[in-house]
């Protein structure tokens, strides 16, 4: 199974399906869409639905079922929510309760499903123009801070941005910002270019998730909006439940990034 | 009160608010976004949100206001949704019932307000690079024709797509779509170019809503997303009560166009 990055994503969404493959989904499919998870009770629908619509960078919506539905319509044809996503985490009040690999014994008819967009299709941009992604290259987590900037509120959500950083030599700034904003629905164009403080990050030696990556001489930080955000969104508010993937355990799309961009 | 096309938003919403201004809005406010209104009851707004954020180019959210609320914030700070348009059109199950010039006696806790983007915005940038537009040429209403072309459906809420046509001289179709395709926030790019029986309209000669225009030789039709959708397909659910503006005469926001532009 050594093949398996080349595999197309229904050959990996059946992987997953059958159990055989549980691991990040990180350069799986490559020149696909992969897409973050966050599924809430119905009462909590209408006000997270308007607060991704509110705040499109960080909370960049790829597709949104009705209640009680697991099938996807636009991101593939034949994904079952409940069981193509290699790894799950299950929250009760904001805390991890477990993870599973199958959310079927839990589906309940109320439940709405969203499913945002992932930095995995900008980055794939990125380096396809020869711009480094520090992270890929030293084989960590991008960092994530907690920023200053707050999010517009809807109903009970409400809370301060979440970033990544990458940074970004001097003379590539330009054409990194040039290239993101083509992905409005993957977060889109940097939310702030430079100094940190201007933001509310102390040091980025210190992410709050994540791993710090070097900075070069020579080399700018820039800030994207971060998919964390809705998530922490969310568990500030402690729904009874609320099941999301595990972090980098992706729904795989058959969707291809360049679907998603802007022209 | 002769230099009123001069006056800014502000003060063109206090004429309204005051009853002195009760006609379209066309030509105000120049640079300015207007938007389309749609008031529904709070047990339609989850599909009808969700309606939105699938089919984007009829439907382009510029701002949801939650249950209850008549104040903007996105759009102007100062606005009060429920005595700041010229006109509006009261339907009940459907039907118009009556116009109205200050909804405030209708106005319940459990009312939605949607505020989506209107083709002004882009027929402004469509002359800045000299590009015709014929019904603003011939003082007309801008010819609309329903489609084949289904929207995604969401809940009760189904229908075909409207969309307007202006004839574009076969050189600066191009141009046409790359100007409109930066304004995705009000309709973007043409969703179809060419042959209208392509998508199910019969003759150009006798639309569907508004005033047949002159086609020229060497113009070819181009086809944009209506905003006229959102309101046909509500139309066909017959809430018990829907409020929207009466067609022409808009929200004047203070946001510009081109703060609403792409890039």
């Amino acid at each position: 199974m050594k093949n398996i990055p080349q595999f197309n994503p229904k050959e990996i969404r059946t992987l997953i399906r059958k159990g055989k493959w549980e691991k990040p989904t990180a350069g799986l499919a490559m020149g696909y869409a992969q897409a973050n998870l966050v599924i809430l009770p119905q009462t909590y629908a209408f006000d997270f639905l308007l607060f991704c619509q509110r705040n499109p960078k960080p909370c960049p919506l790829l597709e949104v079922l009705e209640p009680g539905k697991f099938h996807t319509a636009f991101l593939s044809k034949d994904a079952d929510i409940r069981m193509d996503i290699p790894r799950y985490n299950i929250y009760r009040k904001g805390r991890l309760e477990r993870m599973a690999r199958d959310i079927r014994s839990l589906w309940k008819n109320d439940f709405v499903t969203f499913l945002l967009g992932c930095s995995f299709s900008f980055e794939e941009a990125l380096l396809r123009s020869r711009i480094p992604v520090r992270h890929i290259e030293e084989n960590k987590n991008v960092p994530m801070y907690i920023t200053r900037i707050p999010c517009n509120s809807s109903g009970v959500f409400r809370g301060p941005m979440v970033v990544t950083m990458r940074p970004i030599p001097s003379d590539k700034v330009t054409r990194a910002v040039q290239i993101t904003a083509r992905y409005a629905s993957v977060h889109g164009a940097p939310v702030h270019i430079g100094d940190p403080s201007k933001i509310g990050i102390r040091s980025l030696k210190r992410p709050d998730f994540g791993d710090a990556v070097t900075i070069k001489k020579g080399e700018i930080p820039v800030f994207w909006a971060c998919g964390v955000t809705p998530q922490a969104v969310v568990m500030r508010v402690k729904p009874e439940l609320c099941i999301t993937h595990t972090p980098g355990h992706m729904f795989i799309s058959d969707v291809l990034n360049e679907e998603l961009a802007a022209y």
